[in-house]
C-alpha cells in the first residue's frame, strides 16, 4: 500500500456539501478497490480538489474515483511525508 | 486563520531527508509569520511536493517559503476539508 496525492482540475464553486457528497461516494466504493480516501481539501475559488488515499495503485485510485462519477486530473504517488 | 494547500513544483528526485530539511528549516521560520505547517508530501518522480499549512493569508505562508529558499509556484486556501 501507497500513499497518493489526487487532483482534480475545473471544479470551480464547489460548495462544502458537493465535497462532502463526492468524499462519501468515494468511501462507498473504495473497499472494492483495496482503497482508502482519507482526506480532501477544496479550493472552490481556483476549482481545485485534493484528495489523500491509500492504495495499492494509481490505477485503483482512479477507478474508484471514475466509479465515483469525478476522475482525477493528476495522481501523484507521494512516497515522502512530514 | 485559514488553511493552505501549497504546490512546489521542479522538486525531481527530492529525497525524504531534504523534505525533513525543507519542512525543518519553514517550522523555524513559521512563528514570525504566525504560520503553522501542518504537513508535507513528496512525489519525486514528477518533482511535486504538496505543503498543508494554517495561516492568516497565502502571503505569509509565501513569505516563510520564500526566507526558507524555496518559494511556493501555487498556494490554495482550502476553506473545505472532509
Amino acid at each position: 500500500m501507497s500513499q497518493f496525492m489526487d487532483v482534480h482540475h475545473g471544479m470551480k464553486g464547489i460548495t462544502a456539501d458537493q465535497l462532502r457528497e463526492a468524499h462519501r461516494a468515494d468511501l462507498a466504493l473504495e473497499k472494492e478497490e483495496g482503497v482508502h480516501f482519507e482526506k480532501a481539501w477544496a479550493d472552490p475559488r481556483s476549482g481545485t480538489v485534493y484528495c489523500l488515499s491509500e492504495a495499492p495503485s494509481a490505477e485503483a485510485v482512479q477507478r474508484v474515483h471514475e466509479r465515483a462519477g469525478h476522475r482525477a486530473d493528476e495522481i501523484h504517488p507521494v512516497p515522502f511525508t512530514v
